[in-house]
Protein backbone atom coordinates (compact mmCIF):
# COMPACT_ATOMS: atom_id res chain seq x y z
CA UNK A 1 0.00 0.00 0.00
CA UNK A 2 3.11 2.15 -0.25
CA UNK A 3 3.47 3.05 -3.90
CA UNK A 4 5.00 6.48 -4.47
CA UNK A 5 2.98 8.87 -6.43
CA UNK A 6 3.71 8.85 -10.11
CA UNK A 7 3.35 12.12 -12.12
CA UNK A 8 2.59 10.30 -15.88
CA UNK A 9 -1.14 9.78 -14.59
CA UNK A 10 -3.77 11.82 -16.54
CA UNK A 11 -5.29 13.47 -14.06
CA UNK A 12 -1.32 15.04 -13.19
CA UNK A 13 -1.37 15.92 -16.95
CA UNK A 14 -4.38 17.66 -16.49
CA UNK A 15 -3.56 19.75 -14.06
CA UNK A 16 -0.55 20.79 -16.06
CA UNK A 17 -2.27 21.70 -18.60
CA UNK A 18 -1.60 19.48 -20.85
CA UNK A 19 -4.37 17.36 -21.58
CA UNK A 20 -7.54 19.43 -21.74
CA UNK A 21 -10.61 19.04 -19.90
CA UNK A 22 -14.10 20.76 -19.13
CA UNK A 23 -13.30 22.61 -16.15
CA UNK A 24 -16.17 22.80 -13.66
CA UNK A 25 -13.82 25.07 -10.56
CA UNK A 26 -10.05 25.45 -10.19
CA UNK A 27 -8.59 27.47 -7.18
CA UNK A 28 -5.02 27.23 -5.72
CA UNK A 29 -5.95 23.94 -4.12
CA UNK A 30 -8.35 21.74 -5.89
CA UNK A 31 -9.49 21.30 -9.36
CA UNK A 32 -13.05 19.83 -10.92
CA UNK A 33 -13.46 18.67 -14.53
CA UNK A 34 -16.29 16.67 -15.90
CA UNK A 35 -15.80 13.16 -16.17
CA UNK A 36 -15.04 11.93 -20.35
CA UNK A 37 -16.78 8.67 -19.60
CA UNK A 38 -20.11 9.88 -17.34
CA UNK A 39 -21.86 7.17 -15.40
CA UNK A 40 -24.75 9.82 -14.93
CA UNK A 41 -25.66 13.31 -16.18
CA UNK A 42 -23.36 16.03 -14.58
CA UNK A 43 -20.88 13.20 -13.36
CA UNK A 44 -17.75 15.45 -12.90
CA UNK A 45 -14.34 14.78 -10.62
CA UNK A 46 -12.91 16.77 -7.86
CA UNK A 47 -8.89 16.58 -6.87
CA UNK A 48 -6.03 18.00 -5.39
CA UNK A 49 -3.38 19.48 -7.62
CA UNK A 50 -0.94 18.92 -4.76
CA UNK A 51 0.19 14.49 -5.25
CA UNK A 52 -1.83 12.53 -3.53
CA UNK A 53 -1.99 8.33 -5.10
CA UNK A 54 -5.76 7.79 -2.85
CA UNK A 55 -7.33 7.59 0.63
CA UNK A 56 -4.39 5.87 1.74
CA UNK A 57 -1.50 8.58 1.55
CA UNK A 58 -3.07 11.46 1.34
CA UNK A 59 -2.07 14.43 3.92
CA UNK A 60 -5.08 14.61 6.13
CA UNK A 61 -5.37 18.38 5.69
CA UNK A 62 -5.09 18.16 2.21
CA UNK A 63 -7.77 15.64 1.89
CA UNK A 64 -10.22 18.12 4.52
CA UNK A 65 -9.78 20.70 2.02
CA UNK A 66 -10.94 18.70 -0.98
CA UNK A 67 -13.76 17.13 0.46
CA UNK A 68 -15.35 20.70 1.47
CA UNK A 69 -14.55 21.80 -2.11
CA UNK A 70 -15.54 18.12 -3.17
CA UNK A 71 -19.10 19.41 -1.14
CA UNK A 72 -19.59 22.51 -2.34
CA UNK A 73 -18.95 21.40 -6.32
CA UNK A 74 -21.62 18.61 -5.51
CA UNK A 75 -24.50 21.12 -4.17
CA UNK A 76 -23.80 23.56 -7.01
CA UNK A 77 -24.18 20.70 -9.67
CA UNK A 78 -27.78 19.08 -7.87
CA UNK A 79 -28.85 22.74 -8.06
CA UNK A 80 -27.33 23.41 -11.51
CA UNK A 81 -28.27 20.43 -12.87
CA UNK A 82 -32.27 19.91 -11.30
CA UNK A 83 -30.55 16.66 -9.62
CA UNK A 84 -32.67 14.57 -6.76
CA UNK A 85 -30.08 13.21 -5.37
CA UNK A 86 -26.02 12.37 -5.60
CA UNK A 87 -23.81 9.41 -4.68
CA UNK A 88 -20.22 9.68 -4.00
CA UNK A 89 -17.47 7.29 -4.55
CA UNK A 90 -13.80 7.41 -3.88
CA UNK A 91 -11.51 4.55 -5.45
CA UNK A 92 -8.43 3.36 -3.40
CA UNK A 93 -5.95 0.91 -5.09
CA UNK A 94 -7.02 -1.15 -8.36
CA UNK A 95 -8.48 -3.84 -5.83
CA UNK A 96 -10.70 -0.72 -4.72
CA UNK A 97 -11.75 0.19 -8.32
CA UNK A 98 -8.77 3.01 -8.66
CA UNK A 99 -7.76 3.28 -12.09
CA UNK A 100 -6.08 6.87 -12.53
CA UNK A 101 -3.53 6.94 -9.47
CA UNK A 102 -4.16 10.94 -8.66
CA UNK A 103 -6.93 10.87 -5.54
CA UNK A 104 -10.27 11.82 -6.73
CA UNK A 105 -13.49 12.03 -5.45
CA UNK A 106 -16.92 11.35 -8.19
CA UNK A 107 -19.49 13.43 -7.83
CA UNK A 108 -22.87 11.63 -9.44
CA UNK A 109 -25.75 13.92 -9.75
CA UNK A 110 -28.97 11.54 -9.28
CA UNK A 111 -32.36 11.29 -10.55
CA UNK A 112 -35.32 9.54 -8.99
CA UNK A 113 -35.37 5.97 -10.11
CA UNK A 114 -32.72 6.76 -12.55
CA UNK A 115 -29.59 3.43 -12.44
CA UNK A 116 -25.87 4.86 -13.19
CA UNK A 117 -24.55 3.34 -16.01
CA UNK A 118 -22.59 0.29 -15.09
CA UNK A 119 -18.73 0.97 -15.52
CA UNK A 120 -17.16 1.57 -18.30
CA UNK A 121 -19.72 4.21 -19.65
CA UNK A 122 -19.71 5.24 -23.10
CA UNK A 123 -17.52 8.57 -23.70
CA UNK A 124 -19.60 11.20 -23.30
CA UNK A 125 -21.11 14.11 -25.59
CA UNK A 126 -18.66 16.85 -25.96
CA UNK A 127 -21.07 19.58 -26.06
CA UNK A 128 -23.13 18.23 -23.69
CA UNK A 129 -20.51 17.90 -21.07
CA UNK A 130 -19.64 21.64 -21.83
CA UNK A 131 -23.26 22.79 -21.37
CA UNK A 132 -23.09 20.91 -18.04
CA UNK A 133 -19.85 22.59 -16.68
CA UNK A 134 -20.83 26.15 -17.57
CA UNK A 135 -24.04 25.39 -15.27
CA UNK A 136 -21.90 24.06 -12.58
CA UNK A 137 -19.91 26.95 -13.26
CA UNK A 138 -22.34 29.44 -12.93
CA UNK A 139 -24.09 28.03 -9.83
CA UNK A 140 -20.82 28.70 -8.10
CA UNK A 141 -21.16 32.06 -8.41
CA UNK B 1 -33.26 19.03 -1.02
CA UNK B 2 -34.52 20.15 1.80
CA UNK B 3 -36.12 18.00 3.95
CA UNK B 4 -35.49 18.13 7.90
CA UNK B 5 -33.63 15.80 9.65
CA UNK B 6 -35.33 13.21 11.15
CA UNK B 7 -33.81 12.22 14.37
CA UNK B 8 -35.96 8.67 14.54
CA UNK B 9 -33.77 7.42 12.03
CA UNK B 10 -31.86 3.58 12.78
CA UNK B 11 -28.67 5.78 13.28
CA UNK B 12 -29.55 8.54 15.53
CA UNK B 13 -30.75 4.91 17.33
CA UNK B 14 -27.42 3.67 17.34
CA UNK B 15 -25.89 6.76 18.82
CA UNK B 16 -28.38 6.79 21.67
CA UNK B 17 -27.54 3.81 22.13
CA UNK B 18 -30.92 2.30 21.85
CA UNK B 19 -29.75 -0.41 18.92
CA UNK B 20 -26.59 -2.15 19.93
CA UNK B 21 -23.37 -1.97 17.00
CA UNK B 22 -20.43 -3.99 16.68
CA UNK B 23 -18.41 -0.90 17.47
CA UNK B 24 -15.24 0.37 15.82
CA UNK B 25 -14.37 3.70 16.97
CA UNK B 26 -16.31 6.50 19.15
CA UNK B 27 -15.10 10.04 20.20
CA UNK B 28 -16.77 13.47 20.95
CA UNK B 29 -17.77 13.90 17.50
CA UNK B 30 -17.59 10.02 15.18
CA UNK B 31 -18.86 6.92 15.64
CA UNK B 32 -17.71 3.81 13.36
CA UNK B 33 -19.56 0.66 13.39
CA UNK B 34 -20.14 -2.38 10.99
CA UNK B 35 -22.39 -2.32 8.46
CA UNK B 36 -25.04 -4.69 9.74
CA UNK B 37 -25.41 -6.25 5.64
CA UNK B 38 -21.84 -6.04 4.69
CA UNK B 39 -20.77 -6.00 0.70
CA UNK B 40 -17.25 -7.08 1.22
CA UNK B 41 -15.57 -8.07 4.75
CA UNK B 42 -14.69 -5.37 7.01
CA UNK B 43 -17.81 -3.02 5.68
CA UNK B 44 -18.13 -0.59 8.13
CA UNK B 45 -19.81 3.02 8.64
CA UNK B 46 -18.41 6.06 10.05
CA UNK B 47 -21.30 9.01 11.11
CA UNK B 48 -20.80 12.34 12.80
CA UNK B 49 -22.84 12.07 16.03
CA UNK B 50 -24.62 14.99 15.18
CA UNK B 51 -27.72 15.58 13.05
CA UNK B 52 -27.00 16.00 9.42
CA UNK B 53 -29.49 14.07 6.40
CA UNK B 54 -26.12 13.99 3.86
CA UNK B 55 -23.44 15.37 1.97
CA UNK B 56 -26.42 18.25 1.24
CA UNK B 57 -26.64 19.71 4.78
CA UNK B 58 -23.81 18.97 6.84
CA UNK B 59 -21.40 22.03 7.76
CA UNK B 60 -18.41 21.96 6.30
CA UNK B 61 -16.77 21.87 9.57
CA UNK B 62 -18.54 19.03 10.65
CA UNK B 63 -18.03 16.96 7.02
CA UNK B 64 -13.87 17.99 7.41
CA UNK B 65 -14.08 16.43 10.57
CA UNK B 66 -15.99 13.82 9.40
CA UNK B 67 -13.44 12.53 6.55
CA UNK B 68 -10.34 12.98 8.44
CA UNK B 69 -11.73 10.01 11.16
CA UNK B 70 -13.13 7.99 7.67
CA UNK B 71 -9.74 7.94 6.65
CA UNK B 72 -8.06 7.11 9.99
CA UNK B 73 -10.47 4.51 10.28
CA UNK B 74 -10.25 3.28 6.64
CA UNK B 75 -6.33 3.13 7.02
CA UNK B 76 -6.82 1.02 10.13
CA UNK B 77 -9.30 -1.69 8.43
CA UNK B 78 -7.12 -1.59 5.61
CA UNK B 79 -4.37 -2.70 7.63
CA UNK B 80 -6.08 -4.67 10.19
CA UNK B 81 -7.77 -7.04 7.84
CA UNK B 82 -4.51 -7.19 5.17
CA UNK B 83 -6.88 -5.45 2.39
CA UNK B 84 -5.44 -4.29 -1.13
CA UNK B 85 -8.16 -1.53 -1.60
CA UNK B 86 -10.79 0.31 -0.05
CA UNK B 87 -13.67 1.79 -1.81
CA UNK B 88 -15.61 5.08 -0.22
CA UNK B 89 -19.16 5.36 -0.81
CA UNK B 90 -21.47 8.15 0.28
CA UNK B 91 -25.14 8.55 -0.59
CA UNK B 92 -27.52 11.59 -0.53
CA UNK B 93 -31.11 11.78 -1.21
CA UNK B 94 -32.82 8.21 -2.48
CA UNK B 95 -32.23 8.86 -5.49
CA UNK B 96 -28.25 8.93 -5.14
CA UNK B 97 -28.61 5.66 -3.41
CA UNK B 98 -29.42 6.44 0.42
CA UNK B 99 -31.62 4.53 2.51
CA UNK B 100 -30.78 5.65 6.02
CA UNK B 101 -31.12 9.46 6.70
CA UNK B 102 -28.29 10.28 8.45
CA UNK B 103 -25.21 10.90 6.73
CA UNK B 104 -22.58 7.82 6.31
CA UNK B 105 -19.83 7.13 4.73
CA UNK B 106 -19.50 3.52 3.72
CA UNK B 107 -15.87 2.11 3.86
CA UNK B 108 -15.48 -1.14 2.03
CA UNK B 109 -12.03 -3.34 2.45
CA UNK B 110 -11.32 -4.70 -0.94
CA UNK B 111 -9.51 -8.02 -2.25
CA UNK B 112 -7.92 -8.15 -5.70
CA UNK B 113 -10.00 -9.71 -8.26
CA UNK B 114 -12.99 -9.82 -5.70
CA UNK B 115 -16.14 -8.15 -6.78
CA UNK B 116 -18.31 -6.56 -4.30
CA UNK B 117 -21.65 -8.65 -2.82
CA UNK B 118 -24.57 -6.37 -5.17
CA UNK B 119 -26.93 -4.53 -3.01
CA UNK B 120 -28.90 -5.95 -0.79
CA UNK B 121 -26.04 -8.35 0.48
CA UNK B 122 -26.94 -10.40 3.24
CA UNK B 123 -26.91 -9.98 6.29
CA UNK B 124 -23.15 -10.45 7.93
CA UNK B 125 -22.33 -13.34 10.74
CA UNK B 126 -22.29 -11.41 13.79
CA UNK B 127 -19.41 -13.39 15.03
CA UNK B 128 -17.04 -12.67 12.01
CA UNK B 129 -17.85 -8.81 12.39
CA UNK B 130 -17.40 -8.88 16.20
CA UNK B 131 -13.46 -10.04 15.50
CA UNK B 132 -13.49 -7.76 12.40
CA UNK B 133 -14.28 -4.80 14.57
CA UNK B 134 -11.99 -6.15 17.36
CA UNK B 135 -9.38 -6.11 14.82
CA UNK B 136 -9.39 -2.57 13.66
CA UNK B 137 -9.98 -1.07 16.61
CA UNK B 138 -6.41 -2.71 17.38
CA UNK B 139 -4.98 -0.93 14.54
CA UNK B 140 -6.57 2.04 15.81
CA UNK B 141 -4.27 1.68 18.98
Amino acid sequence: MTTPYDDTNIFAKIIRGEIPCHKVFEDADVLAFMDIMPRSPGHLLVIPKAPARNLLDIAPEQLAVLIRQTQRIAKAAVSALGADGLTLQQFSEAAGGQEVFHIHFHVLPRWNDVRMTPHPAPMGDKTVQAEQAAKIRAALG
